[in-house]
């Protein structure tokens, strides 16, 4: 795939992680719109049994606007995933950089912004970590 | 942007279209996970009056687990976003093309298969429609 995305694995559960997830977008004023519990819908639906997944979907009201206002066809591509997985490390947390999603020119000094924010939130996430826990 | 869609325009208020989307959805085996009313948000967090503008998550678990098989990172770009918008001529529906999001080639059989049965939800929307309020 060639999404880009801002990365990290924290050596916590996902319940802790994504409570610390949801403070920190916050603090960047990025609200969570949806939550899909991805195992547990496979689960349901397929009997699938996998790890943990969880995408959230996330937004800032005054990004979501401004981009609306550049290109209203920016509602395909809204609102920005926070992926939140079970690994044999921890959990690995994956947010959308939003220069990938908003690729066009007229989107550049919004992107950069909001991709600032969320690159914040996912180096947030490791400061408390023993460093040889970070990577 | 350059995210392609189905898109079309149907002569009737978003409502309506929404419930009939969301049967013809069901019908090509896509739940629906995730509905953001983008106008009532935007309303809420910033006062801003804008024409009514929902957008709904839409996945099919059997598409979803091959795809996360795969390549896990797919969760980056799930779920299928359908854009419903107040226009001049009643409400435009707009669906996330699944070539554009899964553009490895790894995803092609997957993700023509995907597009095939959004496009039918898109082109079964003005079926009923006179031929001049279908465009």
């Amino acid at each position: 795939m060639t999404m880009k995305s801002f990365t990290t694995t924290v050596a916590r559960p996902l319940e802790d992680v994504e409570a610390r997830v949801r403070v920190a977008l916050q603090e960047q004023a990025f609200g969570v719109l949806t939550e899909i519990d991805v195992a547990a819908t496979l689960h349901d639906k397929l009997g699938v049994e996998r790890s943990p997944l969880k995408i959230l979907g996330t937004c800032n009201p005054h990004f979501a606007q401004r981009a609306l206002e550049i290109d209203p066809s920016v509602s395909l591509l809204l609102p920005c995933n926070v992926v939140l997985e079970t690994t044999s490390d921890g959990t690995r947390v994956a947010i959308v950089d939003p220069r990938a999603l908003m690729d066009d020119p007229a989107f550049s000094s919004l992107a950069e912004e909001a991709a600032g924010r969320l690159q914040s939130v996912v180096e947030g996430l490791y400061v408390d970590e023993e460093p040889d826990q970070e990577r």
